[in-house]
């Protein structure tokens, strides 16, 4: 029998701010409420869930290294350094979780800049504009593969 | 009380020959199992599905208008039309008919030409790189969303 | 004395929508209605018409081959294959017969993207941003042409 | 009953030279034989016509702005003007009057320089390639949308 | 004894208009003599040859699918797809019959955006600027190998 | 004791229509509202003010070759000429009188084209997106400097 | 009567080694000297300074959101992210304070890398090349904004 | 016999400073200095010598059109406008008068914006680098080329 | 009746080393073998042969020059100066003997640096990706091209 | 005489994983085994060693103004921040310290992105591609030099 | 007294087929003739002139390391190097003799590839599109500078 | 026992005026010196020496050619060639013996065209900006490596 999976949340940089900061484009739920939201369907599909927001690239870079053997599955939303952060993506490689990348918005519809994903070269896959169903999928996702191939 | 939420998967160029091309990179799956199990969650989760395979882009453009009154959700995956199809851009553009991308690859770890969408910019979201599940998860959304919103 | 020109009109992808498609954009004017009011203006210019829509791009080249010997004129829409068909353009070339292509929004105010004309190359002129007028000036200019130097 | 329409036709550098720079492009008809045709076609639709022509950018920027209250559309030739002047862009979109520019050849079909335009950005449409023609569809179309809707 | 050889040759868009479209380019001779001799040299190889042609990108898709099983060899003139189509590409990677592609023209010679192969990607290799000699080298070499590695 | 710093006020192309074009973007306030307020201050601060405005480029680089001599430093907003004058730049630099541009919007804010400066190279220092603000920032900086280094 | 305006300085990254740090280009005097001169400034208008200086990305983003509710103007030198975050970007959009972006050195006048603002973008104007008068001018600034329109 | 032959000398943008705008780079020679020597060298190759200055891109443009009939050749500085003026290079192509363009410094050594020539492209030649020699040595191939090839 | 024809076969730099070099992508066979199947087959086609190999760009453009009078036709590979030779392009250009570039791998498989070919534009056509065969056909096209049009 | 020379070893982000982070690239000694090795290296040659690794661009900035006058040589292998951080260029060029930037791979055969090195630009030299090496040789210089130009 | 000046002029590539390649842009006069019209220019300027050529890169290299002190200048016509030889570019800067490029054709009028020059970055003057007079040109330049200032 | 090992330095274009050539980018030491510096270090460490240098390209390949048997390292400077040279990048993949890349200056300093190396694709490893120490550094390794794995 396959233990609880761990599932790690990351949120990436401003993501602190979510409810108050264009909601028009990311909605009015705060960051305590979306990560309320993902503690309850974690508990409904038997997962751990650990929930943690960093404005700091190298705080986000220590959680990733401490992933490993921690964690059976990361579910990261890197905000902006998802376009410019190489040391994110060499984490990610280095750690032998597997990792869903996850954006409330479509980054196919944002400016050029934000269609770059260097996060995601280093992801299984990436969820994108499904505002928090977004994490939501991804906790699903994460959780059924566990369960099919246990770590 | 909302009706069962009515769910059109469009698969584009090629997909007719999953499970027998380069399975390496795209599962062993072949359609007409991946489309068994779409129906089993769709029944699952009280949806009507219709699923339809074409490698004609003009095909794919009328499927897409017709959608307009008979389908509440459209699931694409334009295949090898994702990067140079503007035309499938309009067309989900003019439909009112919210459509999520999916890839079988995370689109990310392709090469350069297969990083940009030109239909994604018409889609709600993109779920990509999770194999079948991209579908799977979709389909999740689009229900959830309809018995939130009933059209 | 000159016969009456023959001018075939070819609408290309996603024009079937015109009326419902983006209204700010392209008007409110229907597709038939578009047709009928070209058919007006060529009745008062003494002129034939035939008035063709498709989504498909290989019907599109068919209907350029069949214009030779058939058709004085052509007034083509190309539609999102404007940016995007070299066959079009090859098949414009390959053809005897003067066209003009029209738009019914102004190219230099979209996206870069749709900036760029494959198939204006190959067309006498170009029309665009004056909404249905585009067509009905270019049915005046073929005609006008016509009746100088009859082919 | 609307008064009649006001047109200010704007030809910009080197076109004083019409008829005898390159006949193969730009046909051999004289910019003042072009002036003559335009005032015909203008008296038999009814409008007032006022042609200039000048090599200096900054005289094209006053003509513009004083055509503010004087003129109900504008056709302008910006020349080669047309692929370098952010100002006339600028000065364009500064008045309410509507402009369409022109173009005796397509520009399509000249090398990549001469294919952006700066200046059509802030216009109405554009006709170019059809020689003469191209000045003689745009007065026509701006008389008949000022007597449809009259300033 | 190895069967004889069974080879499929795709001719792609406006290749129907072969003789009479610029024939400075492409030369004189129709698409039908072209054919013929092809059946003449492989009746002296030896070889079962199969000729189509469409202007569709869909069939062509669908006839590379076919090849599948039911030919040992492609020759395929993508024509204008040859730059712009990822499908054919892709389908071309996805059944395992060797292909070589053909143009009459030497791209190298062509405008720039004809100096592009996204076809010629998945071919073994190519040929061109050697007019209909280019077809019959690429039949000689298909049989030829097939003598030494029969499949 | 130095002398009262003599400064001179060019404004480019366009900025006599302030007030009336674009409000949104460029304020109510007109041109001779805005060098009012400018003789208000300079009057304040103790210097002696020139402006003038022109939409001619060389009108412009004859009014920067006459300041040699005649003015103790420059306030230049050179409109849509700052992304295509090369001219300018060399005009700034051959006299050895101090400038700075200024702008009444951001132009990190603009279109790409407008995020490039020409003459801004050949300048002292850039003051933009402050509206009419960026003009009496400049003249303050002008005459402080003046004060401390009197020419 | 409108309290006095609350303004925060936000220095980057290497400001802290200011005096010391290639003198030729950003002067001579220290960050000490500098933050006292705009204190005496402050003191004379009215206005109430904090000034804080960071090498860390995700330092600068906990000041600029902590900023909301607790200053009424940000003065910000992102120094070298002015040119690759696009965290910063977004921390000053989510944050209704509004901001000046300074730089002692004209961008405008440095290598290409450096002449790119991926921060100005959100501040609502940028003030450079005039050494430490740029920060004593966003200060006037924003004291006279808050004047007109205290928040 | 051939009669004089007539040479038309066009010193564009910011020339008139020649002798005190960065000697370093163009010499201590003034304008006046210039023409005098090139009036001497004319005397003495028995050739008639015009010579005019402008900063207006709109007058160079009047001049080279006024030079056909009225000079056998030009030597065209277009300083600045060089690098940005089409419409000069329209003006030399529609006037039947060989020019050659001249620099006093060597391009291929400046900044790459300087690199570019557009008028060059409708000049014979072009002569840089040599500073006051750039003229002479045009002048000398002008006459002499009209001696073996009199107008 | 024509002579036999004269066919110089050119390899170009590193192609010495032909069986050792990357076996992987260039094959087994040695130049040697290479060069005898070439002249096995010329014999049997009634041909001259000569086979040369050099490392020096110089002096393949020497052989290039002295082909002229002294053969019918030119195979050559020239290696990695396919890519960079300005100078063997002009070399082909300058001798009127038709030459058609072979490549033992598909240049478009390649990285995108090896699928420009600046050689190629010089000559008839080109033939690549089909290994040793690569030479083979090219044999056969120049021979029977020969006959028909004996120089 | 000098006294020992002060080296200060910078690693950057990634690095703590060395050992267990892809070994066939990075090899598998740990950063505890590298740095004992250094240490090693540094007795035997007389200098004083210092170590420091972390994930945080803000904290690689304050140890590397920190080496002013603590340090005669830096050692650096910016990892990942390599190819982003203009802020480690200027803390570099700021702190009057001699660097050596070390790289474990050779960046000339990683993907492009990685052979950009914005801190290399700030270096004496780069060493890279030789493994645990590359540190030992910049150990070797830093130490050499030192003995020549004893700070 | 100077003695009499020595110029060395060098012919790239391809330049000993003058007058049998394409004599439409490069004139009929062989490589001979133009040496002998130098011969006899030089001989009435008093100046000893030695004309070589090489298709050898390598060659020409060496032919300007031996200039220094033995040439008091250098003529140099480097053909298709000019576009790609940054040896040669380093060649002409460690040698301190003064050389002029020549090209006999305009590169502005040729392909954009040709519109580069890697050599004359290292030249005090270009002159090119005059005809075998480049040559010419550059040796009176060269003689009547030496007279000035001899070496 | 392993055998002293053999290295092969070559030296590339222009390095023969090393000591003459631009002292303050490349120091003053003369080939011979850096040559005769490079053989202390050898018979130190025990190594076999042997040094070339050449301007020629085709020479350096022959001689990376013969370094096959005959050596077990290479350094190799290839001056200009480094950026320009795929056929030398060719050359040391198809040799077995491994070669560092060396260079006096760091070219991530220099201009862009220099910091891209086609040879450093080939290498082990590179040592740059070192002046040369660089050389004496890579001798190190070569030897080092050589002793642990002889071949």
């Amino acid at each position: 029998m396959s233990a609880a999976p761990r599932v790690l949340v990351i949120h990436g940089p401003n993501l602190n701010l979510l409810g108050q900061r264009e909601p028009g484009i990311y909605g009015a739920q705060t960051l305590a409420q979306l990560d309320a939201s993902l503690h309850t369907l974690a508990a409904e599909l038997g997962a751990e869930l650990t929930c943690r927001q960093s404005n700091h690239e190298g705080v986000i870079l220590d959680w990733i290294h401490a992933a490993h053997g921690t964690a059976d599955g990361i579910i990261i939303n890197p905000g902006a350094y998802t376009h410019t952060s190489v040391a994110i993506q060499d984490a990610l490689r280095a750690v032998p979780v597997p990792a869903i990348e996850v954006h409330l918005s479509n980054l196919y519809r944002r400016e050029s800049l934000r269609q770059v994903s260097l996060s995601g070269v280093a992801c299984v896959g990436v969820i994108m504009g499904l505002g928090t169903a977004s994490y939501h999928l991804a906790l699903r996702y994460l959780v059924a593969e566990h369960t099919v191939r246990p770590s």
